[in-house]
């Protein structure tokens, strides 16, 4: 059904929003109890000293207190802790409301995350709505021949409830995106860092910046984002309004800008020198627009010095 | 169910490649008879005096012979003649071989063509797999507030069988793509000579050349174009093998890396300038990668010239 990869290869993150996940266990038991299971308890269940996690899974718990003891008081979202902790090559990140959605393509959600990051994307040329490598399907007559191989698939963006559409493509190199915390899946080796978390900061597009600088990198390095299935149903959509700081819209103009037109240097290679490059650039040519992008800047340097922090103690 | 266009602003051009055109009529009425019809004559044809036409169409017939007296030789498709002979400010283009598709969106194909031209596209910011001004959608959280007026879409590029996606999304600025000869709808009075007919002219990527440049000028103009429904049913589908020039790998490449790139004077802001000085930066940067380079930016040029004549001649 979907290309092989090693279950040892792969993490699921779940955030545990609730103290007792017996129900989300349930439900999605079938197609993660193949995998290590890593579960991030949500800060304001500080006051639940333990989780209820049922049986047979096996898995890991980080506490708020296992994160404050990692993080401090550093302004992420816990959804990343996860993340950061996992040493396997390709992570996938829920959170406990999510459902898995009864017309997931494949019906098996983390398979059609693995699916989309195993097979090739092709952001160089667009193939409009069909899915190349999707068996049956083919790409659209006079698509470049030199560029039918496409590339190395690092991020998979999958969607929540709201018009579904049975649908996977490739987000072209140069666009910009939304993604969102969770029901995604990385390749953490060749992504890394650069899968920001979502920063609590008073910034404009502090909500997207995550995809904005992952995309930015992800285009960089010659890697390719996919978005589209799998859907999980959840309580809170993806769809609808925002709690983005609407009163900056020139400050926003500004950094939409910057990353419409930013390059990095070609010296950069690996992730982590493109978000410490990026960063730097950030702070030089938005840092003067805001003060909250010199804040995005920080944070996401705070990040990465976590990041390198928790590879080098491997 | 569609934005308001008045039926007088809109040609349906249907390129006739039988000379019996009653199944195909019996089959559009519902959607085309409120428009005016014009039909242009396969060239294959020639030895058919007539084409059979059911009565109560208000149509109009362009034969090889009328295609010969406008054209000469010039090495262009024929649905193109009813594109330029066109006086309408939007064009929808089919031949004989589609056939309403089942699963067509509205069910009418022509209205859901209407529909992707008269709502705005998105080209700066990717908006995943929702058309967000369908009705009950909406943007995906966080997206840019600045940019959800959208601008303007030119140009709606359908889709034929294969797996059907009940979906319309915006390709986005910078990305290349490949626009078919039929089954679209053109804004022609913004877009004009940039959509470019298909060239019978030894090249690589003929096929797709007409795509690679109208996309290239409407990014440059700031004018959208949206790929997905209409689906229509047609005998030969736009997925599979291409008839491209597959010896010419290097010169492929060095076309792709230049349209990647391409970036056309500030000073043009109208269509046929654009058509102009892009013929120009062809035949500057690639005639000496590939003499077909040469041929195309010829027949760019003698595309605009046609063109001009015509509207000189109003």
């Amino acid at each position: 059904m979907f290309p092989e990869v090693d279950p040892g290869e792969v993490d699921v993150v779940v955030v545990a929003l609730e103290p007792d996940l017996t129900a989300f266990i349930d439900e999605w038991q079938p197609f993660i109890s193949r995998f290590r299971v890593l579960i991030i308890q949500d800060p304001n269940l500080g006051a639940h000293k333990s989780l209820r996690v049922p049986p047979g899974l096996n898995h890991k718990i980080y506490t708020a207190a296992d994160a404050r003891g990692l993080l401090g008081n550093a302004a992420f979202a816990v959804s990343h802790v996860g993340y950061l902790v996992s040493d396997k090559r390709i992570v996938v990140i829920l959170d406990s409301s999510c459902r898995p959605h009864r017309s997931s393509g494949s019906g098996d959600p983390v398979a059609q995350h693995l699916t989309n990051l195993l097979t090739p994307a092709t952001p160089s040329y667009f193939n409009t709505l069909y899915d190349p490598y999707r068996s049956g399907v083919d790409f659209v007559r006079g698509y470049p021949f030199s560029l039918r191989g496409g590339v190395h698939c690092v991020l998979s963006s999958g969607l929540s409830e709201g018009q579904f559409v049975d649908a996977v493509i490739t987000v072209p190199a140069g666009a910009m995106m939304v993604v969102p915390a969770v029901n995604i899946a990385c390749d953490r080796r060749a992504l890394g860092p650069a899968l920001l978390p979502p920063f609590h900061v008073e910034a404009p597009l502090a909500e997207i910046w995550a995809g904005l600088c992952g995309k930015l990198v992800a285009d960089h390095l010659g890697l390719g984002v996919k978005s589209g299935l799998p859907y999980v149903a959840r309580s809170c959509t993806d769809i609808g309004p925002s709690s983005a700081v609407v009163s900056a819209a020139e400050a926003e103009r500004a950094a939409l800008e910057f990353f419409r037109t930013a390059r990095l240097p070609r010296t950069a290679v690996v992730a982590a020198d493109c978000v410490r490059l990026l960063a730097e650039l950030v702070r030089e040519r938005l840092g003067g627009v805001h003060p909250g992008f010199s804040l995005l800047a920080d944070a996401m340097l705070a990040w990465l010095d976590f990041w390198n922090a928790v590879e080098l103690s491997r």
